[in-house]
């Protein structure tokens, strides 16, 4: 009989429950089921209130990024990813820009939009009008809904209203902006909005439908900048100033070439993501709000732009800034219930979100730093390569002790293949026993 | 004495001796400490050589979508979040969806896209032409370097070259397509630029420099599409067929408004990132190429477009479908080293990459049309507030055998804070003990 993922009451089954599912569904043998096992330092309970259906757990490796220096003040910086080279490049770059007094940042209040869709509007124009008319009735009602934000000096703040023609016909959609303070803000403004999209509906002669939170959160934007000296960027065969221009030319790329685009801005988010990982933030927001700003920023026929920026100063060093919009939070969510989210908080010694964001900020322009560097200088794979060898050599087989030679010789030959490891292995082997 | 997180060869120290500068760095306690440990099924010498500086993990509670059929095949899904209601609303969409048949969903071969950018050029017209000219010998240079990869089908299937005016003069970019078979391409794609590159920049009469893939993978296309019946959307105060207007007219807002869209294909990404994440991919690579798609198809003063479009049949059924690069694998990275990620790919049954990401799609899909049906008809906090309700009852201070009776009320009141689970939790107490 053919099997069917339609499993009734699945939900309201124990994690063992669903585990046993789980083992007959995919004949999971003792071993792999382990491998969902939570960590010793983590109540169950408090992953099985946090999504549904759980079974388990998915682990990040977390490593530390150390020479962080930010606004004058030094972090140790959780990383939670799956990539090698990331904690090791943004580790390198910040001691390069710490010699110059490391990182400074900026942010912006933390002023998140919620957006109330309007139908059936007959007069679109007016009905703007009459809406706007209400701000202060609109405001008052969007703060009743929190009032513990409005107590710690946030709240609804302001009330924009845009007119859209669509193919569906022409829409208003209003803009509530809120000052979310050390919350990401996505239940304070779902909540406000919900709140008042009858009124607003009603205000236009219209319908409102929907009432949700923006991701491209434009008014609520991290900055950073880092001084890069040439001195520390030259390598055995190139001098820094040779490194600076090449850096420019490199980032130039991005700048006029949306594929190149891409990658400059997902190695900005390797940064900043596995800081928003290992805070308990949510990454996918954080990816949409740097992404879209990313395309929003093009003009003139451009897809999308970099988040970052390279010049060079009068003094000939390279200068570095980014500015990406960063909505993130430390209460509520993952980041107020899960243990090693908390720990993590505590360890990089943020007072609160802006704090939070900037050292985000400057994380993210570390790595684009470190991959324009080798890029720039000896090629991306070198890099990547050792650790990436270690992988593989442990892929093929290689007991521990094995490891080291193995990953040498596919470095060398540069030629990181488990074919290759495999038959190297052998070698070893062979050479060993003789 | 001020803190320095310049702290020389932390990287050669031991996990146990990276943790004890933690704990001195932040006053970390046993119990925060702790919530670094590993989980019992997994070695931690795996997570070391896996990234750099690694003192412990991360981890992500761990949810089974149910009712998942692709292609005729039935699926459980691993999907690692930490965000509410996620799972729950895959699941329901698939259920509504298999009525129908469940997803189709195919992909284009799995085709990354390697650059290579050459500077300095005197000629790029005609140093276009010379490289192109070149292509068989490059191409076979290209897949001299992973016989492996040749051997399983893949491997360098054509070059493109493009001339990019820049601020910093024209500039040459070679374009390598590469069929990753099975893999997400990255080593071997950066491993075949690199060793084009001299080549190249020989050829185009300039100097090579950038050499990597792009993650703007447009030539790795997975689709799916899926049928919605009326009947089955309808709730206790709107028709199915009014549901259907609505999910259309909600839509139609991602269509034309940026920060609509932005939230969108931020709610496509839930889905489709928890899944990429607990099978060990890079989950930075899939949201850079997918948002950064989204803002090559935008046209026309557009900033970005929906991965998903909307429809309505003539039978009045609700038609959804998505198109969005996929560039995930099943070998290499920590896809293949990853306890978890080996039993969630062996739970999910995929035989390979493009079964894979042909189930992502469908996923992508079924997150976003339930945050559209969830929207048109009751809005989306309710559906997160019981899960929220439960965070935040247990922040409160809330035990396990109170949690239920606090979440009851906070939803009901639609206040879902901290402040008023305390004065709940508090009323509770108080009549508890009398």
């Amino acid at each position: 009989m053919e099997k069917s993922s339609k499993i009734s009451g699945f939900y309201r089954l124990s994690i063992e429950a669903r585990r046993k599912i789980l083992r007959e569904w995919a004949d999971l043998t003792d071993a792999e089921l382990a491998a969902y096992d939570f960590p010793p330092g983590i109540d169950p309970g408090i992953f099985d209130r946090m999504i549904e259906n759980v079974v388990g757990s998915y682990t990040y490796p977390l490593g530390i990024a150390t020479n962080f220096r930010v606004n004058q003040k030094d972090y140790l910086v959780p990383m939670a990813i799956e990539e090698p080279s990331v904690v090791a490049a943004a580790s390198n770059a910040a001691k390069i820009a710490r010699a110059e007094g490391g990182f400074s940042a900026q942010t912006t209040p933390p002023i998140m939009i919620g957006q109330v869709q309007v139908l059936d509007v007959a007069d679109p124009a007016a009905g703007r009008l009459r809406i706007l008319a209400a701000k202060e009735s609109l405001l008052e009602k969007a703060n009743a809904q929190d009032p513990m934000l409005v107590k710690f000096g946030g709240g609804a703040r302001d009330l924009e209203v845009r007119v859209i023609p669509s193919p569906r016909g022409t829409m208003l959609v209003a803009h509530l902006l809120v000052d979310a303070r050390d919350a990401a803000g996505m239940n304070a403004v779902n909540t406000m909005c919900e709140a008042l999209a009858p009124d607003i509906g009603r205000l236009a002669g219209g319908r409102s439908l929907l009432r949700i939170i923006s991701n491209l959160a434009i008014y609520r934007l991290a900055r950073a900048t880092a001084t890069f000296r040439p001195d520390l960027l030259a390598t055995d065969t190139m001098k820094g100033t040779e490194v600076v221009e090449a850096i420019l030319d490199a980032y130039t790329l991005a700048a006029v070439d949306p594929f190149r685009c891409a990658t400059h801005n997902k190695g900005i988010m390797n940064g900043i993501s596995a800081v928003v990982v290992a805070t308990g933030n949510d990454f996918r927001a954080i990816e949409s709000g740097a992404h879209t700003y990313a395309a929003l920023q093009a003009k003139e026929g451009a897809v999308v732009k970099p988040l970052t920026t390279y010049e060079k100063d009068r003094a000939g060093n390279l200068v570095g800034s980014i500015e990406v919009p960063l909505a993130v939070g430390l209460i509520g969510g993952a980041t107020a219930v899960h243990p090693t989210a908390k720990a993590n908080v505590k360890l990089l010694g943020v007072k609160g979100a802006a704090e939070l964001a900037q050292v985000l900020a400057s994380v993210g322009l570390a790595q684009n730093f470190a991959a324009l560097w080798a890029l720039a200088t000896e090629g991306i794979q070198r890099g990547h390569m050792e650790l990436h060898a270690r992988n593989v050599a442990a892929t093929a087989g290689a007991r521990p002790e094995e490891v080291d030679r193995i990953v040498a010789r596919l470095v060398a030959e540069r030629k990181i293949r488990i074919d290759r490891a495999k038959e190297i292995l052998e070698e070893l082997r062979a050479s060993g026993s003789r």
